[in-house]
């Protein structure tokens, strides 16, 4: 029943064992991103899925959410916003800080990223914990905006990174369970 | 005699002074990105100025590189390459360091990235004095890549950063005196 476009994309997907440390199975999507019909299929993916949510705007976590999120902005016919780590920004900032394992991180966008817009879609190439777009979601309404979802490419189910996303809509073309 | 579409994309270019320190002045690009039909005829316009180069692959550094690089590779359907600051990349990298005004700063990519690609273009946002396109550049040809090209959003003449860069082809949409 799977859309045979996925399982070629499942099968660009490397991984790579005890990155960032030991004990983690990364998951490599550069073999994905090199395939230039798959990262097409990716993006085209990801636009049927979140179409319906109607986003007039897509926010990406730095670096590999721009990967997906400019694309998938731009695919979609809205402009994207780049949330980035704190002090990368030039301009005007908000920040919200989340706590990570060990210590904290901060995440930024400008003061003018989300203002006015109702229905901002974030998109990351990886749900893991779900730290990351917690934080940036609430970025997201701090700034002025209505978060409607969030796409990735890959969702680590057994990290249960969607709990952590409330009522928020949720959508993963791979799921690794 | 210009496209104005460029004149446009001029327009959405924000000068901020003193980032990242005293006495520069900083381009925001992020305007633009937030424009829907700005981010597309910017994308457009990279792809007509490097579609008679005819590369088979984009690389493009991060963070910034990735907001254009992804898009025009997939508006050129070619793949995409990442080129990340040290400890990034999972896998097996490759490495180039260069200098910066005061001490150093090291690109990196997975040895695969480049190996066979013969028509490699890397895109970037800005071409300042050209320190990161260059070790780039030389980080492909280590990959067993060839450079045909480099292409930017904004170019600052006054800091040459194309002298740098040899005999590579090198086009920029909005170029700064």
């Amino acid at each position: 029943m799977n859309d045979p476009r996925l399982d070629r994309l499942r099968g660009l997907i490397r991984d790579v064992p005890d990155f960032p440390k030991p004990g983690i199975l990364f998951k490599d999507i550069t073999p994905l991103l090199a395939d230039a019909a798959a990262f097409a299929d990716a993006i085209e993916l990801l636009a049927e899925r979140v179409r319906p949510l109607e986003p007039d705007l897509i926010a990406g976590p730095e670096a590999r959410g721009f990967l997906f999120g400019a694309p998938l902005a731009l695919k979609l016919g809205v402009g994207f916003a780049p949330i980035r780590k704190s002090g990368k920004l030039p301009w005007r900032t908000i920040e919200e800080s989340y706590q990570l394992e060990y210590g904290e991180d901060t995440v930024a966008a400008h003061e003018d990223a989300f203002a006015g817009r109702s229905r901002v879609l974030i998109a990351d190439d990886l749900l893991a914990t779900g730290g990351t777009v917690a934080a940036s979601s609430r970025l997201v309404r701090k700034g002025g905006g209505t978060v409607v979802g969030a796409a990735f490419l890959v969702e680590l189910d057994f990290l249960a990174g969607r709990e952590r996303l409330g009522d928020l809509a949720v959508t993963s073309l791979l799921n690794y369970a």
